[in-house]
């Protein structure tokens, strides 16, 4: 992402310099406008986490790799814990941001390009804050669901949020699910940009899935729901675990210690 | 103003129905978007204003017309002390929810229809909200000034407020204002519009002016300043008097029973 396209990152920064709470603008493609989150969520400390946050957090394992970090607040927390943890966002603003507030690993990747880790790279993948909405589309998270399989190991997780699109009771919103369905899109897949001052993002699209929608887009992939946390919630999160029955892609990936570790079982 | 452009009014609402503080969304006509005032400041008690508007409120005297009242803050307040106050606005939306707050005398009136009131109909104009700036341009201030001594009596005041716009280290402010001298209007003239939902306001201008750029609008008309309070901030007041020298116009305007009362004096 361009800087002067980078009008998320620039929200971000525009915060972190002012140390004052600034609500982020987000415009979807049926002109409709809000502030998108509450001001200060993306430098939440721990305790002013929601307690589903902090509970779904302890699923964390081993080498973390947080998509969409925002400001760093799941990573930043995680690395004070010990944990090795990497945070990517395409936003150049978002990245300066995590770096300034002291995060170690953070590099500047859109999702699209997450297969620039090495193979076996991470063992949790994090898409908080309804970032499960990176993967865009269906077709889309088919891919990269391909790609995150590459650079993990065999029983690698992912903890995903997402929001139920189906959860409004909003007119402006239903209008928008049908909109998108006579279009042949999926529902709560949104078209978005951010703005901030005279920066206006570039459009792209954010996708709210039901539980239903999410186990889905999974079948037949590389992974599969262990469970969902709050499903029932207007937000809520998913532990999904890489299947361990795909014997010939372990070999191909996995060093022989780590095949003897942890044999590849139907 | 329909209701199908009154996103400023659907903003009030929404807070007002929803009991949180919602950001307003402002556009200006170079591209620049922010989150207008702080969240909930149009619903703000007395207790919460600043020193400023809780020492310059005292000034109001009379029978009150509040320009531009929003959601009543200040008209509320003044009716709690028993003052005579009538608030207009625009936006339909916002008179509702004067209404609904309990304000008794709410108006649907554009300010440039504010000669639909009767002669010596009140004895204070009041403007706060940096709302001088609903003049909207140096000739328009000048036409309504005429309209305000046709509705005031003899001795009436207008308490205004508005914003300095060369207090900014913005370069894009600085720019815009470069931009608007260029473009013939004046610096502070900004043309903007609000944004709720799918709604989206008519552009208008909303005119910021210097202390000097206020005394100038002021000159050889029925107004001037008796004093302004903390010119030197980025916001600040003025309290506007009306000038006593004009008989002829006394005498057309008044009754017996006021000339009496209130002679005007040279």
């Amino acid at each position: 992402m361009k800087n002067s396209e980078d009008a998320y990152g620039q929200t971000l920064l525009a915060q972190y310099n002012h140390r004052t709470p600034t609500a982020e603008i987000i415009e979807r493609d049926d002109n409709y406008i809000d502030t998108g989150s509450d001001p200060g969520l993306y430098f939440s400390e721990y305790d002013e986490w929601s307690p589903l946050e902090r509970r779904v957090i302890e699923f964390a394992k081993g080498r973390i790799l947080d998509v969409g970090c925002g400001a760093g607040r799941h990573a930043l927390y995680l690395q004070q814990k010990s944990f090795d943890v990497t945070g990517i966002d395409n936003s150049p603003g978002a990245i300066k941001v995590c770096k300034l507030r002291g995060l170690k690993k953070a590099l500047v990747r859109p999702i699209s390009e997450i297969d620039k880790f090495k193979p076996n790279s991470f063992d949790t993948i994090q898409m908080f804050g309804n970032n499960f909405g990176l993967f865009g589309s269906f077709e889309t998270a088919r891919l990269i669901l391909k790609k995150f399989a590459r650079i993990t190991a065999p029983d690698a997780q992912i903890i995903a949020q997402s929001r139920n699109p189906y959860q409004t009771i909003e007119p402006e919103h239903l209008a928008y699910l049908r909109l998108n369905r006579r279009r042949g899109r999926m529902s709560g897949q949104l078209r978005i940009r951010a703005r901030f001052g005279k920066t206006i993002g570039e459009w792209f699209d954010y996708l709210f899935v039901s539980p239903e929608e999410m186990q889905n887009i999974l079948k037949d992939t590389d992974w599969q729901i262990k469970e969902f946390i709050e499903p029932e919630a207007a937000s809520y999160f998913a532990i999904i675990n890489k299947k361990l029955i795909n014997k010939i892609y372990c070999f191909r990936t996995l060093n022989v210690h780590q095949i003897i570790k942890r044999p590849a079982v139907e």
